[in-house]
């Protein structure tokens, strides 16, 4: 087996992790034992939820630990096997973490991937984590109606510009909420959304959403909660749906920061939000995929990419995310 | 007829209305036109929403104006109609304002009491507003299930008293947060919930709380908001179901306070806040009003009232709410 370079946790940031917290270390690639297989990782994701993975604040999963490979969703080629259900050549997508190759006794596996006539680096995207989260978050916990509009923050990201698009697949008005002028362009031109607002280039986002939603809002998709969620909600239509999905423009949640207290919308309008986390939906991901995929043949469900190119790049990646500087879906290609 | 005291709003307040802002003025009652009819208001409610019907926020209702007669909620007797559904002796319970007597056509008109074996007042409490904002709150909204925690603010309150008395019916464990010993006392030995905390006189509200819900809370019925929620909402179960009644603990929502931004606990807990108004059931009062005098009957739905005599005392009572100084559902009897 060749050397493989792992990306690893060099010390725990507090909010958001940048290039000085991990360093790349190169590890032997141990032989699969039985039970075992070897992965060759294609491409590497870059999430903004893995911000939460490296900070010690209570969380959904336990933070990785300081000298531990980084977290991350892959997906690659099983190179070698001793497993009974993979064998060499198949395609996986699964949690192997920041490194050229991993070995797995299947359990970090997340599916095998089956689209072989779309990309495969979907499988991180549209046909990914991204994709289901987008589809079971706008569909089950945001509720749209034929009609309705729905507002999305980070729309033009990968979870966001598949909201926006699978919206308007549901008959709906949409209105993206973004940062800068060319996401503004994407979102328009290649999302679809009937209305793109640059909460970077705007002066009060809040009359902006409120121009841009008439008729009050129906369903809003948060990605970023903060002052972006706080100009939103008063547009809130009597009824509304909030699907709470991220919570991007917060830096920092040690301490947990100050922000309007929202209750009063809620009340009034007598409106929802709910947090969601797509395994919670896992059981319904066959029919989500067989859809995602579907909408992808048809030109219905566009993506775009931000594609950087090799090992090297991982460490400052998720900074550059929360920097804004990603246009798609940022992913990393190994050679 | 003869003449009828009034309580009017004198000028409007920021925040919770105070005894200055009202005041009391004779007025004559006029004899009922066609289709027209008199009522004797026998109890005039009190409740914390009617801060927000003076205040000039945006609300759910459009706010009284100024040298209006106060708009409240009361029970009477029609005296006089030339109404062809309402006759003397009727009792009626409406929206009637802080009047001796009150002119309606009907509009006014919430329902007519028919539970003559009852107390009248109940028309006001648990058969009134607080009644099916509990039942519809609390099982609707909060869905509970049976083995379910349920943790309830303003416990000994008209509508937490429900809220946790229709919550042991439904087989849940439940925790009542109440300001001062008294309260915990009625919490305990009358509403029966099975902890009850003194917010006021605990040092760290959150710890608690967390105490008395060592497996987290399924259900929270949240009728303050501010900083006992603060303290609540951590200590949220996966899959936790939080319904916003009212926001007692705020005192002006003009400007909107700041508290801790709460986004990432329905995250991570995938949680549910929804806020209810009880008019939105309006479609199923009859089923809750059934249900609810049952268990009056049966005694598993047992009330306080904190009975002020004379429409004298109604000036001040609003801010006495707020101030917490009564113990049970807040009336004005009139003589």
């Amino acid at each position: 087996m060749p050397t493989s370079r792992q990306v690893r946790l060099k010390s725990r940031p507090v909010g958001v992790p940048q290039k000085e917290h991990f360093e790349i270390v190169e590890a032997e690639v141990p032989e699969p034992r039985p039970g075992e297989f070897v992965v060759r990782n294609r491409f590497l994701s870059v999430d903004p939820a893995m911000r939460g993975w490296v900070n010690s604040a209570p969380s959904y999963v336990r933070p990785v630990e300081i000298g531990e490979v980084m977290r991350a969703y892959t997906v690659g080629e099983v190179v070698a096997s001793r497993h009974p259900r993979y064998k060499e050549g198949d395609k996986v997508m699964g949690q192997l973490g920041w490194q050229d190759h991993a070995v797995s006794d299947g359990r970090q596996i997340w599916r095998k991937v089956t689209e072989t006539d779309l990309p495969l680096s979907l499988a991180l995207g549209v046909l990914g984590l991204n994709g289901v989260t987008a589809y079971f978050g706008l569909l089950d916990v945001g509720q749209p109606r034929a009609g309705d509009t729905v507002v999305v923050s980070t729309a033009a990201g990968a979870v966001g510009s598949a909201v926006g698009q699978i919206a308007k697949i549901a008959g709906c008005r949409t209105v993206g909420i973004t940062g800068g002028a060319e996401k503004v362009r994407l979102c328009r031109e290649v999302f679809g959304y009937d209305e793109a607002i640059d909460y970077k280039g705007t002066k009060d986002l809040s009359a902006a959403v409120g121009a841009a939603c008439p008729k009050g809002l129906n369903v809003y998709f948060d990605n970023t909660s903060g002052p972006i969620t706080d100009a939103v909600l008063p547009h809130m239509a009597i009824g509304a749906r909030v699907a709470v999905c991220g919570t991007a423009s917060i830096a920092n949640w040690d301490p947990i920061p100050m922000g309007p207290i929202m209750e009063r919308w809620f009340l009034i309008r007598r409106a929802r939000m709910q947090g969601l986390l797509a395994s919670d939906f896992a059981h319904r991901y066959d029919e989500a995929f067989a859809r995602l995929a579907q909408w992808v043949r048809e030109g219905s469900l566009r993506y775009r990419e931000d594609i950087l190119e090799g090992i090297e790049s991982a460490p400052d990646a998720i900074a550059g995310l929360y920097r804004g500087e990603n246009l798609g879906k940022r992913l990393i290609r190994l050679s």
